[in-house]
């Protein structure tokens, strides 16, 4: 059960992912997850929304065997926080985690991303 | 965006949950964070299973209005893996997050609990 949990709160995000669509942040999510060798087992996303029924955040997560994925985002606020998780049980997952990471950094386009590393188990 | 995310490293788990029953950690997880007062907009477990079909670790996660809980299970090493993640935006969750995880410490019960608290946001 070793593995590396990043933890990422983006503030001052600039895109090109709308942090307002769903789907886009669903496919984002699960396109990284892949690309890096990662194996999704099941993918949730859920959109909020204002009293007029106007798009707000949204909020999602990636189960893979390898542990999860988690987004959370605030439109109003142009700020997302990510968390990459990966479990080393048969493999070093490492540079995978870094690699969706990176996939979501590039995607946000934070002005300062601030990623924090906690090795768990 | 400011919140608190508890990340639980659980060893030595002696119950009384079972770690490879997905219904129950499913319940455990809903009801804990309903007891605590945090909104649950969705959820989704998935079983790991054995060559011959046996159960074996879970993986789930609950999508909170506040953020999200999630959990993974390795019954084989009597492990637990758990998150308790919550935004103040609007209210201070920490002691919502702090009932939830004091919640699933009781429905565990690790013998020595490593749960590292990290400010987000």
């Amino acid at each position: 059960m070793q593995g590396l949990h990043l933890i990422a709160d983006l503030r001052d995000c600039a895109g090109p992912t709308r942090l307002d669509d769903e789907a886009a942040l669903a496919v984002l999510c699960l396109d990284a997850v892949a690309r890096a060798g990662l194996r999704a087992v099941g993918s949730l996303f859920h959109p909020f929304t204002g009293p007029d029924g106007s798009p707000q955040g949204v909020t999602g997560v990636v189960l893979l065997v390898e542990s999860h994925l988690a987004v959370h985002t605030w439109p109003e606020l142009r700020s997302v926080t990510a968390d990459v998780y990966v479990c080393n049980v048969g493999a070093d997952n490492t540079a995978r985690a870094e690699a969706v990471m990176a996939r979501l950094l590039d995607a946000f386009g934070p002005r300062e991303p601030r990623v924090q590393r906690v090795r768990r188990g």
